[in-house]
């Protein structure tokens, strides 16, 4: 963990207050630390943890430049009653904050820059040695990802059978856990490998409880107050972090120990302990052959703030859209790569596609990549390197995103090919696996718009030849995987 | 017409009897006549026609070899009371009989033998000139076609805005239509065409109303009199034809003059009028991007046969199923050819996938076909030439399936993989866009099985070295379209 000096801190920074008190008995349990920060009438209560051998930890996420004062409350009397003052200073380069919900398809930095979301899925990443690690911070340092899911627990799933060296609960001598003890060392590497995706620009999409584990630790299957004591013990040392988004559960729908009644709490806590409203979702599972047996989580409650999917069909984000008006992320579409299982095998140019499906329907996608590997050193398990062929393509895209006006969003009266933008000013629409000759477009009679064909696979952009105002036909090369963009110039 | 000699006639042959009757005021109208055909005790009420220039004719499709005796009754003294004998002999090669239903995913010919469709579309090609409708017959005598869908009344509508010269109705000298009188010499042709196809092996699934039309001749919005009247007079002269296929529309939910309550009795009206039970089913449009508006008519409702569908998403079919429990046919699933409109503009791959994915799901597909052209000779309306790729593979694909027990069906124990088979004795399973380097078959232990890997697009069959039992498995190539077929031996 970066720890910013008390006398000053980067607004988005962290704020972190070292204290010192009892190290017998069991502190996890026995000792509680809250903090209050303070700034104009404006007031912020947050929880400190226990970080092991006697150090207890408030940390603080400022959004605002100026004084903050501060006061610890405790029943412990060691850590009651300290008070103080910190400056907090102008973000640095590259720091906007947390990513909030901008609107009903859009996110944006708390700053106000759009953030759109091109996101890769390293699950179990952290649980590897530290070579396979910088590996994979080097491998995402060379991609464009600005997301990545990673799972707070291990995982114990195809592929994918070695035990870690360290858990977030204390191993007992005698084997298993000491679920009323946590180990502060996990957490701080956890911390650490956050911010290493911080400076590369990458949100952490964190997912807290996950079913790839059927017993083999048994963190799936903990009792309620177990839950309970570990959700909040991890909001208190990560929420203070701006990147980190929670996703309350990977495949919740597998998880058979848990009732949506549980979901419910979990969101509940998080949302009442995190003082800074990081994003907040839960990932669904599917049986893929089945279409009748998904069932999402209700994202109408009022604590989810997005969608996080799981769904290999991305041209139904326009039902999503109209059933839950939050902004849309099909976190996993299928991986690039080609196991047997039918969720891992999929071409780099159907990945490709699935992005383009989705945002020109105004929904994100997300990475993942699955080559069989004869150490099982996968991607989307372990990270590591990059082999596959849609990487740069997503980037592209994103380039060609990020490029576009920040509103854009579905035009549904263009009903037969799916398209962002803004009307009169911006069109972006996407053929995917049709491919017409041409095209007759309906531009506004008083303006003059560009349009290039954009070759989505080969990553071209063809200026199309003049400039163009009302009923415009536009040849369009045979082929699948190609886009039209349409810009207003006058 | 090929009219049977009244002394015998072969078994789902035409039997057919002329008349001399009245030819003045409006015969159609004006004079009806019946006939019983009688078996044993077994009789058989048919209704005869008016076929122009005081000819009446009565149709019989006789289903039994033998002795069948017939009586015509009628209020016109002419038509009334005439009876005769013929023999009914043993069919032809290649007369099989009516289609029929053969269980909740299969049809079978009268005879036993069971039917795979495997159509294309040809809308309007009756419509158009002699050469060209040679030339569409000439074109399905070179492909493996056996189901044709195609339309009573001429279209208007994009790329097919010709006028034919004949029509189902008498024109008026003033313009318009003659809506009390018929136009034998246009229902002459049409049987010609439907026996020209009969020769092909080749059913004809004929679309009675459609909405191409919109008011250009008026016959998308004719009131129910007329609908009926016209259903009525298309009954009698066609259902003798054992190859006809009542198809109630194209895109029903298009022709806004119509309600369901209309479809409710026009289907009635042809369950009832027609004698033979020919296969009977309604096709839906629908608004492509928009998912949420398709609109199936209630497929459940006794007289439907089986599903007559549009949609793109051939990985439905198991949802259709456990709705309906009937035979599906996805008549369109999009068309072969790049054309600007969103349905006419797929790859051959892809139209070759949709058939795959749909046979692995225990559902059929049908072909069309879409390539511009500069005298707009497209296939799916007009018929002429054939230009993709994908009627070669549709055609392997039948042949593969002609090979596979009559009584494949889904197996969805087998989740992840679309896969039609008899539980241990044979599976065929498709991938599709998927492409796993290997796959774990779990193959009962006391048999033998043979492996062949299909190149669906290559269209090659490649047998696995060895034989398999119990959990198998086998390596596949890393590549996209592939099935793999699994057969018991021993």
């Amino acid at each position: 963990m970066t720890i910013q000096a008390s006398g000053s801190v980067e607004k988005w920074g962290v704020f972190e207050l070292p204290l010192r008190g009892p190290s017998t008995g069991n502190p996890f349990r026995d000792h509680s630390v809250q903090a209050v920060f303070r700034f104009g009438g404006r007031e912020v209560k947050v929880n400190g943890f226990y970080d092991g051998e006697g150090k207890y930890l408030v940390r603080f996420l400022p959004d605002r430049e100026g004084e903050w004062s501060y006061e610890t409350i405790s029943a412990t009397a060691e850590l009651n009653g300290v008070s103080g003052r910190f400056e907090c200073v102008p973000p640095s380069a590259g720091n906007r904050g947390p990513v909030r919900v901008r609107d009903a398809y859009h996110f944006a930095y708390e700053d106000g820059t759009v953030y759109h979301p091109f996101g890769t899925t390293c699950y179990a990443w952290i649980h590897f040695g530290e070579e396979m690690q910088e590996q994979t911070l080097q491998s995402l340092s060379g991609a464009r990802f600005n997301k990545l899911r990673m799972c707070v627990f291990p995982k114990h799933y195809a592929f994918n059978t070695i035990d870690p060296d360290i858990y977030p609960f204390e191993q007992k001598p005698e084997g298993g856990f000491d679920l009323t003890r946590f180990n502060p060392l996990f957490f701080a590497k956890l911390e650490r490998r956050i911010l290493d995706l911080q400076k590369l620009g990458i949100e952490t999409d964190l997912i807290l409880f996950h079913p790839y584990d059927e017993g083999h630790w048994g963190f799936d299957r903990m009792d309620a107050a177990v839950d309970d004591f570990y959700l909040r013990y991890a909001i208190a040392r990560l929420a203070s972090i701006r990147s980190v988004w929670w996703s309350l559960a990977n495949e919740y729908d597998f998880m058979k120990e848990k009732t949506l009644t549980d979901w419910d709490r979990l969101f509940r806590i998080v949302q009442e302990e995190d003082p800074y409203s990081h994003l907040r979702s839960i990932h669904n599972g599917t049986r893929m052959y089945d279409h009748g047996s998904i069932r999402f989580y209700d994202h109408a409650k009022p604590w989810v703030t997005h969608l996080s999917v799981q769904h290999w069909d991305v041209t139904l984000p326009p039902i999503w859209h109209r059933q839950y008006a939050k902004p849309m992320v099909i976190d996993e579409c299928c991986y690039e790569g080609n196991l047997p299982q039918r969720w891992g095998n999929i071409t780099a140019e159907e990945m490709t596609r699935r992005f383009w499906d989705s945002v020109a329907r105004g929904a994100y996608c997300a990475h993942g990549e699955t080559y069989a590997d004869p150490e099982n050193d996968i991607w989307w398990a372990k990270g590591g390197k990059l082999h596959g062929s849609s990487p740069e393509r997503i980037a592209f895209l994103r380039e060609i995103l990020e490029e576009a006006p920040d509103n854009c969003s579905p035009i549904p009266q263009i009903y037969d090919v799916p398209t962002i933008g803004v009307e009169g000013e911006y069109y972006l629409q996407y053929f995917g696996l049709h491919r017409p000759c041409y095209r007759d477009i309906p531009l506004p009679e008083e303006a003059e718009f560009a349009v290039d064909i954009i070759d989505t696979w080969a990553m071209t952009v063809t200026k199309v030849e003049g400039t163009f105002s009302g009923l415009s036909r536009v040849e369009l090369p045979d082929k699948v995987y190609q886009a039209v963009r349409i810009r207003r110039i006058k």
